[in-house]
């Protein structure tokens, strides 16, 4: 670990001139029989290697291809070129990997374009271009401000269980755990599956979100946050749908909902404020390819904004905040509407959003990052907490340009009553959740936390377009390579 | 969020003197009608609430109990009480949740002590004792210092995937992931389940370890590491195991061995170094609880040195690097082996070390963290790089006091022959990890990485037993409840 990485040394240079370094990396192209540029990942910019072809074995030479690895030991000068501040003057190569160049071939790291299909049947190569590279830095990066975030609000980090089996929002489809033999299943004397049988004794799922184990520990560290895999089984081939993803979860003992959108707008500002001061590169990298795939499209479809004017433009405003009712009034009377342009026309006050509505007002109504709060009770969840009216819940969602919702949220019921009245007319199971309705029976407080689908967050932050681009290794339906 | 906590009223209370503030939180203790210890699961500390009864309705003094939510508004002035520097002379009192009193009686929140067993029944009220809000407070710093050491030191933060088609070990049982119906499993022409049926089209599990995939990252971005829930679905029933836990993997292009032991001896005294810094008040705690728990031991059974004693003695010292060859010729010639005092003799070289063969040499030998390396070939995974005498590969293992294994990695095989011939000899299939071999073909290097249990960490730091109780909802055989 005392080797200094491509950034360190690009980075922090002025000592280094004249001296000797020894840097490892892969090559990204090799002009003219004498410039390499090497990369080792830790940046999106190569070093230039100057070498004369006479001081070294023709072997050698002739084996540098693109994507070799090689080890090079050279004296740091000031580079005359343009485009770079220093190169190396090679004094030693060490090919450290050939490559099989026939197999190359069929591979995105022969150096030309290849289309983001064909990058993703190859996943695990695809760390190595430039695109993904940048992403996945991107994606470290927000993730570090994530945790930075909470440490520094005095948050508590902490794991709800992947296992479980309860489902959370009553809602998405889960995927089944267990350790039988499907050839084998055992069944109990009425010929039901006996799950008494299987690993935990019961029948279990993956989890579809933490909260609610969440909010038990917020009523007693006060203010915590989950960020773990969770998991839908959604037969959804969409560009913003996967089976697996990763989700940020706070919950904080003794807010209130204006407290949590103020939790939800700081927290985000944060994250993409970090992401502008501590990748620019990456970002320089990607503010480029986004103005070039705007160029591609039909005028009336282009981003009014740069990518990174956009994040910029995102930290600067306060976001708009607008309850629900005052958003329906605005639909109702919109051109959109009255026109018959959306797909879901509004016609009444406690019609479910759906995206274009969320677009609209986001991006042609306010010009802005939207809250919206004060949903009608009947298309939110059971635990959201029950306004003074009677018809609406403490809800709110934060909705982005170009992405629509990113966060979710609402204060918690924590009066046990109507909880318990709740309970019942949505058919949540009391008994599954003793424990649940036990926090509100031994020193109940209020409480209010959210939920942030990472992907969409890293979407916003590096212009893609498809969520399987911005996971590693993405689960959908028919896919699970690797 | 412009509410303080009770750490950062208790931490920085000058400028607070003789001011209003108004806290949130729990009742810990109630004394004389008088005094109340109010908590708010920031700090293990309590602020103390002086109330006099006079200026208060006897109706909200009769109801304020153990465990009862309160908001207290009142006057910070200096304590002339021992145990703390400030108390606040309250001036409005409201009680945000009452207590079910008789169902109280059943919970681990009446004031009294409960078995650990009782605790991890409720393992949804545990976060409001001393005990388990100062191992969960531990375990949120340890994991913010982990992501802290490795962004620190250039590592990009990476997510693999939970749901996984491969078997990384060849070795830990794994749960089954479906979305069958397991009443109505699809069979193919032959009579076969028809996995193509499944959500992702082919037989899917809970990941065992992120580790084949970060390497593919490590070949692109150099620097990762993955930090995320791992599974086994072993009927262990120890206090060792659980089917679910959390594990940190780094994986370095261009490490090698000895990199890779200086990188988890850095690290492990960084996240060491970190607590000891961070969460004195909790370790203050956990420190009288380990003395107080030594003493109920026969005296031969009794640690050497008490919880902090040993932090610090951990981050002091440089860790014992020994060959496995080493500590082979050290248990043969040691009295415990001589006398037949193992449960499992060592009888030669090559044998596999057990948990009582480590704590041996950590504990009673070198009385130091030890790391072991080169182990043979036969007993470690097929990845594990190759060394030049053909017996043994460059393994390591760092093993510590009272918990034996906490680390174990290696430097991995580049070489794609020899990686295949030992692939062969393992049976570990060629087909299925198609892309593992790639890496190995365009422009392979050197690289190395480990993996770190962190509820094994955990239980070293915070001196606990039972690894159920380091994880806030544990996962054992017949065991998923929340």
């Amino acid at each position: 670990m005392s080797k200094k990485t491509i950034k360190e040394i690009l980075g922090d240079y002025k000592k280094l001139l004249h001296h000797d370094i020894t840097i490892q990396g892969w090559v990204r192209a090799f002009r003219s029989n004498r410039f390499i540029a090497l990369n080792d990942g830790s940046t999106i910019n190569n070093i230039q290697i100057v070498v004369d072809f006479e001081n070294f074995d023709e072997e050698i030479i002739k084996n540098i291809k693109t994507a070799s690895s090689l080890k090079i030991t050279g004296e740091v000068v000031e580079s005359e070129g343009k485009g770079q501040d220093i190169e190396i003057i090679a004094k030693k190569i060490t090919i450290l990997g050939d490559n099989f160049s026939e197999e190359m071939e069929k591979t995105v790291l022969q150096p030309k374009k290849h289309s983001l299909e064909v990058l993703r049947e190859q996943a695990h190569l695809r760390f190595r271009t430039n695109l993904f590279g940048a992403v996945f830095r991107v994606r470290s990066a927000v993730s570090f401000a994530i945790h930075q975030f909470f440490n520094q609000n005095h948050f508590f980090y902490m794991n709800t269980p992947i296992i479980t089996g309860a489902d959370a929002e009553g809602a998405g489809e889960m995927f089944g755990v267990t350790n039988f033999d499907l050839n084998q299943i055992p069944r109990d004397e009425n010929g039901d599956i006996d799950f008494a049988q299987d690993f935990f004794g019961k029948k279990t799922n993956l989890t579809v979100s933490g909260q609610l184990e969440a909010e038990t520990a917020a009523m007693g560290l006060g203010r915590v946050y989950t960020f773990g895999p969770t998991f839908r089984a959604e037969n959804s081939n969409t560009t913003r749908h996967l089976a697996e993803f990763w989700m940020v979860e706070p919950e904080v003992a003794f807010n209130n909902l204006e407290d949590n959108i103020d939790l939800a707008e700081n927290f985000l500002k944060y994250v993409i404020g970090y992401v502008l001061e501590n990748c620019k590169d990456d970002l320089k990298f990607l503010d480029q390819r986004f103005a070039e795939e705007q160029k591609q499209k039909p005028e009336k479809d282009r981003a009014k904004e740069g990518l990174i004017e956009k994040l910029e433009n995102v930290i600067k405003k306060r976001f708009m905040r607008v309850s629900y009712s005052e958003a329906i009034e605005i639909l109702l009377n919109s051109k959109e509407n009255k026109k018959g342009k959306f797909q879901f026309p509004i016609e009444e006050w406690g019609a479910d959003l759906q995206s274009e509505h969320e677009r609209y007002l986001v991006e042609k109504h306010f010009e802005s990052p939207v809250v919206l709060f004060d949903y009608p009770k009947e298309i939110k969840a059971f635990y959201m907490r029950l306004n003074e009216d009677g018809k609406t819940v403490a809800a709110m969602d934060v909705l982005f340009p170009g992405i629509g919702e990113i966060i979710g949220g609402s204060q918690r019921e924590e009066r046990l009553d109507v909880l318990k009245t709740k309970m019942q007319e949505m058919h949540v199971d009391e008994h599954e959740l003793w424990w649940y309705l036990d926090t509100r029976k031994f020193g109940s407080v209020p409480h209010a936390g959210f939920g942030l689908g990472l992907e969409r967050l890293i979407l916003f932050v590096t212009g893609m377009t498809n969520i399987r681009d911005v996971i590693p290794f993405p689960r959908t339906p028919k896919n699970a390579e690797f």
